[in-house]
């Protein structure tokens, strides 16, 4: 059982990701900076992951609050969760997880500070657990989709380390293995950081889930080739037409997939969609810094001042998608209706 | 004046494209084994670079010929063009170059070793030559398929490095470049071997063309958005029908080209073209180390003992190509006949 991130004590530990597949360390947050920071550095990343660390960070910081007034302990919430909403700007997760804090806080508020401190841990808490249960749920209704001997294809990584466990694309290629299907993976490395190469292949190795390594480069000679059943990925934010945003390289692969009558999913807890965006052109995609491309591991591979465009994900216009495997349901074309029913059911 | 291959005295010199952009080193072979080796390592790449490099091989390695009888020689010249022959399966340059020196072997032989020692020598060093007026000519005709203030795409490295010298696809830049265009090179680093990275953003930038480095998942998005004019890539073997064998990832390009109305381009000497070859499925497709795949410079990336599939190359049909441009003309749809009628003009 990897564990990505989990409330020890009076800390946030989490697995340090920057160093994984080398390395198994594990970072302790002791203040809500240090998630803010384990955030932007990417120590932990993956939309689902990347909420839960934003509630237990909030948890967190509320904990060491030493104020008196309701008015000063608000303002002190305000500021944890407003540094938290600046870490990253593409996945929704973030917002949400904020969002929900929030409610707590202020239902919590009138019953005192010790309290709030309580109901923001449990909520917190709560909220990675309810992430697991949703993989798991997202599981059983996508397995169906991987037929017993399926050669599968998928990004970056939407595992364990990706949520607080499970994982959402590579969830529902765990729940196909756990039906005992002969699966096969294939990873792309999903350059700058390798989130493929480094996480998805580790993850896949500790299940004994068969897997090859390719650079995305090859992606689209193997569907070309009828070696590709399938496509599934994760998703940063689900505008509420069904355009998703995913790690930069998603898009590529969507239209590869269309061109090739190769059929491309994805998998991702109602928390990633995100109903006031529209349209998928709306969402904010993140630019990092030019190093991620300059260098693999502080080895330099381009001439010096290089200049680079560097955005860390993309978008897919929801023609491309098959079908979005949530926990409540799995939404197929119009999108627009089927993503409205998912909050109905 | 990047100097990727010459005769000096009595070696072959070669800019070694392993250390590049870190150091510009120079490889002085003065055996045809260390040709042998310098293609296989990659110290010399480029379809057409290679195919020089085979031709200088063979002159050299029979310069060293001290067999005294006709059979003898035939012998000790077949053993030379095998193995280079041996060095690397898909750019059909290095086939095309080995056939051209054993036509000068078998026109010279009866006027004896010592001028069959000169005529090898002079027929690897014109077969540069040719390779270089083949470029400028490419770059001549496809200079108008630039616009001023174009935005254009390139993968690997089809440039100076790649040749004799000026350059394929990079060639045709240069030479929208030469006559006052305004324009913005994309490039792709191109996994795994990153000559987009390491040689083509350092040829872009000793020439000041401005350039912008990029990840080749970002490729789609940035055509998406409508930021590129065009793609122009190189090519390792076209068939007689237009498909073309070209770089790990070039196929993925042109479907997202054809998918958002980008024009795609190949540019190659006619050298490249394998009329033998009907069919792009049918032209042999590399698979390298899974070292190259498993680190960068020696870098580990990926858990260890992780399985890798390494193609070098992929196949783009001819239907995404919108021109093939070669130094005797520019080929267009249907391909079959427009390339046919390059060789009887």
């Amino acid at each position: 059982m990897i564990k990505t991130i989990r409330w020890v004590d009076d800390a946030v530990v989490m697995i340090d990701q920057r160093v994984l597949p080398h390395r198994e360390e594990y970072l302790t947050c002791r203040d809500y900076q240090d998630v803010v920071s384990a955030i932007k550095t990417m120590a932990i990343r993956g939309a689902p992951a990347v909420g839960i660390a934003a509630a237990m960070g909030i948890a967190l910081g509320f904990s060491a609050v030493s104020v008196h007034t309701e008015k000063d302990q608000k303002t002190y919430f305000c500021r944890i969760c407003d540094d938290l909403s600046k870490t990253r700007p593409t996945a929704v997760n973030l917002f949400w997880a904020i969002e929900r804090m929030k409610r707590c806080f202020e239902k919590s508020l009138p019953s005192g500070v010790d309290s709030v401190k309580k109901a923001l841990k449990e909520e917190a808490i709560k909220i990675c657990r309810e992430d697991i249960e949703a993989n798991r749920e997202m599981g059983r209704r996508g397995r169906d989709f991987i037929k017993d001997g399926a050669s599968i294809l998928t990004h970056c990584n939407a595992g364990a380390l990706a949520t607080g466990g499970y994982g959402t694309a590579l969830g529902v290629i765990r729940a196909a293995r756990e039906e005992g299907k002969n699966i096969h993976v294939f990873v792309d490395e999903t350059r700058p950081v390798l989130q493929g190469a480094r996480l998805t292949a580790w993850e896949l190795k500790k299940e004994n889930i068969p897997a090859t390594l390719i650079v995305d480069n090859v992606a689209g000679s193997l569907m070309r080739e009828g070696r590709i059943d399938l496509v599934i990925v994760g998703a940063d934010r689900i505008a509420a037409n069904g355009d998703t945003a995913n790690k930069i390289g998603t898009y590529p692969l969507a239209v590869l997939a269309a061109e090739n009558n190769v059929p491309f999913y994805v998998a991702a807890p109602t928390s990633t969609i995100d109903r006031g965006v529209r349209h998928g052109d709306d969402i904010p995609i993140e630019e990092r810094s030019a190093d991620e491309v300059l260098g693999v591991y502080g080895t330099k591979i381009a001439p010096d001042r290089t200049v680079v465009f560097n955005p860390a994900f993309d978008v897919t216009p929801n023609r491309y998608i098959k079908a979005i495997i949530t926990e409540t349901g799995v939404a197929t074309p119009p999108f627009d209706e089927s993503i409205d029913k998912l909050f109905h059911d």
